[in-house]
């Protein structure tokens, strides 16, 4: 979805300075202790936010981080830190080219992959967040025993996803093909209220990194 | 669901004797001379049959497996050899112990589980079809990268399956968490049609034994 430019885009991001990096600019290796915390949980691909905000309210003791490349989504997800001032959170804007330049070996805790793209065409499955070089880049900053988290509505992408995962140095731990038919304590994204509203069934899959 | 008794179920056993076996009389160890063929596949849970009748007209060069303890549905299911008298097929009728006790070690090369009981409450894991000491007997007889196939329209007992197989010597090859949204070679069972025609989306796992 292409979102259309605020105007108020630039402001938010002069105005929440100290929430922000430049993906080129990242704290590397200086996560945990700027965030006073032992546990990073990283969102890759975090749109408008949402799930970034609640997260930091769930989580009070983590320090939770959001990745996102499009300028304009990061502008609005920067923009509801008025009503969402927890200050256990950081954004990184920018399109990062490894998560290496980004993240210490190990730094990482937690990362959640929330309805990423699917790139269905079979020409473009590189693309896909879940592609082997992608994963080997989430083991590399991954923790021992750390976690991937994945929600998607997709068919195509979790049934891709969940094979590929779990062959290549994780280890599956919980699978769900009908996540919000139970009450669940993890937050909503804005498209998953949509697509669960909708009566489509929201897919989740948890791994360990082995 | 329980069956009403047929008053011809007795004949059926008579008059197609040839098809079928008790399972304490098995021929264990023989199944691919009697059959005449190089691949065994095994349906454990047959119902009433129609898959089984399916499979062995798509794999005319298999030979097909039918094992069922009910005996209104082994009989409904013999009853259907008028239709469909092809000779690569038999039928196990009975309440098996172990696997091991109808088949040699590496016998079979594809174990199918379709529409199993799902068995939801916490306390009868163990009788799931899916539970460790089942897997434990299907590595048993499988044939090296065997393939263990399994379909329902169960969630929980997909979720939990997906993951208990994953994690006890199978390494996962396929999934799909909408398997009739693609037209597919796979026979329909008759739950499944009646299942699928409710709008209800069938789950389906491949797994090969490592």
């Amino acid at each position: 979805m292409r979102l259309r430019k605020k105007k108020w885009s630039n402001d938010v991001f002069e105005i929440y300075q100290n929430y922000w990096y430049d993906v080129q600019k990242a704290p590397k290796g200086n996560w945990k202790k700027i965030l006073n915390t032992n546990v990073i949980r990283l969102e890759i691909g975090s749109g408008k936010g949402d799930y970034w905000h609640q997260l930091s309210k769930l989580y009070p003791n983590e320090g939770i981080i959001a990745l996102e490349k499009d300028y304009t989504a990061s502008s609005i997800a920067l923009k509801k830190l008025e009503d969402n001032p927890e200050t256990n959170k950081r954004f990184l804007f920018g399109n990062a080219n490894e998560l290496s330049d980004i993240f210490s070996p190990k730094e990482v805790d937690i990362i959640h992959l929330n309805f990423s793209d699917p790139w269905p065409k079979k020409k473009h499955t590189k693309r896909r967040l879940t592609y082997d070089t992608k994963l080997n880049e989430y083991k590399n900053i991954l923790n021992d025993n750390g976690l991937l988290i994945m929600k998607t509505d997709n068919v195509g992408l979790f049934n891709y996803s969940v094979v590929n995962i779990t062959n290549n140095g994780f280890k599956l731990i919980e699978l769900d093909v009908d996540f919000r038919s139970q009450p669940q304590e993890d937050p909503f994204t804005e498209y998953e209220r949509k697509f669960h509203e909708m009566g489509q069934p929201i897919y989740r899959g948890v791994w360990q990194k082995i």
